[in-house]
């Protein structure tokens, strides 16, 4: 009779806790985004419920409807996972599910997960604190609720950290004027990860002033700041991986047994 | 001949990804930080050397230093695993670690890991960017380098963004006194997480008023900002997840196979 908010982490399932793959393998009901990989989802116990509530552009299960189904699955259910692509605690929308669920009585933990904000660019190469160079980081979503109060590029802009912008695909021509606006050098490096740690991801360099003209598709990580020019040990994306291939049954086993 | 620089998680087993269990159970060589735990460190197959560069107080082994072993250990050993609390990239000089690697010709490959920046916080509660609440999140170190330039605290206070400092046990009268000369309310809640996720977790609750004045003990983290006051669902501390407790030697199984 818990309900766990689970970060499934950027995507591939070696990035998973092992907390989240116990859960997986344990879990009787598990609701979905739309950003967790079919390869997560393929660790899921076969008699398990799955249930996709992904919210994608023009449709998708509203924020309430959500609260109200994990509050009847967790008084119906031993083990349900909510499960969140990166960290649930992180744009994920986690403390609204957690705080419905306690007004109700369920139980609720929360499972913290690699957050796509730090693992997208260290899959590109990218320390984003990289000493001497970032003093800070600061995660930012682009996607601002109706009415939202606007963050203060400028003064983000003057903070000298890297800035790293999830979901922020559409609005990048205003975060692009926001940061050149706040006195952030228009040569300042960005680098563009998309679909990281999974197969077919791309990452491209420009600068924040060429950021608005590039073409690119969601979901992408917008990494800008000097550090954006660093091209580093990465993370293997799946497939390039071949020695430790071998061990993932293994874990799987465990987790389904 | 792989240098594997290795999220290890806050602490607690448990938060390693999947990815960094396999590769404790294949090192051959393990070269962690003073913050890797204990429990982390039982995971390491047996016959893998051990060795702790960690920096405490007072002593530990030059950066330079530990690069240097790390290129030998590359030339000699198939899987090194360089293992470091939280994220490698997040204030981790896995930067500085890859770039020696590189120079030196010895393969690296980065694994992220769930940074205690975000999962100290989770484990108190605290939904970092919680709806409404916070447009964002900073992560900066209190621990700076000699003559490295001051961050700009009063630019950091006007983005309005949650500010999680990490190793800023040293500096919290300096950093409280700069967030308020930028303008944070001296109300403004702070939560600080000691331990976080390891039996003797310890969570307290002050403002950035107050914050100077508080006792505390390294490692901690502390969080400031609205979200602060929030004490939601949180990651149960190692000893309190009894229901899952008989699944661990499976996964350690898995890693050591």
């Amino acid at each position: 009779m818990t309900v766990h908010l689970v970060g499934a982490g950027p995507g591939d399932p070696d990035l998973l806790t092992v907390r989240a793959l116990r859960l997986l393998g344990l879990a009787d009901v598990v609701v979905h985004d739309a950003l967790v990989d079919e390869a997560v989802l393929r660790l899921v116990q076969p008699r398990a419920h799955i249930i996709d509530v992904g919210k994608r552009p023009g449709c998708g299960v509203p924020q309430i409807e959500i609260n109200d189904l994990l509050v009847d699955f967790g008084r119906r259910y031993n083990c349900v996972v909510r499960l969140k692509g990166g960290d649930p605690y992180i744009f994920g929308r986690g403390g609204e599910e957690a705080i419905a669920l306690t007004a109700a009585g369920v139980r609720c933990e929360v499972v913290p997960g690699v957050s796509s904000a730090l693992a997208a660019p260290a899959a590109a190469g990218i320390p984003v604190t990289h000493r001497d160079v970032a003093v800070a980081v600061t995660v930012v979503t682009g996607h601002r609720r109706d009415g939202a109060s606007p963050l203060d590029w400028s003064a983000l802009a003057r903070v000298g950290s890297t800035i790293v912008v999830l979901m922020g695909v559409a609005q990048r021509a205003a975060i692009a004027e926001g940061l050149i606006r706040g006195g952030l050098a228009a040569s300042t490096p960005v680098a563009v990860i998309e679909t990281a740690t999974r197969r077919g991801q791309r990452v491209r360099r420009t600068t924040i002033a060429e950021l608005a003209s590039m073409d690119m598709k969601a979901p992408a990580t917008i990494v800008i700041g000097a550090v954006a020019a660093y091209d580093l040990a990465s993370f293997p994306v799946a497939g390039h991986a071949e020695t430790l291939q071998p061990e993932i049954g293994q874990a799987e086993a465990s987790a389904r047994s």
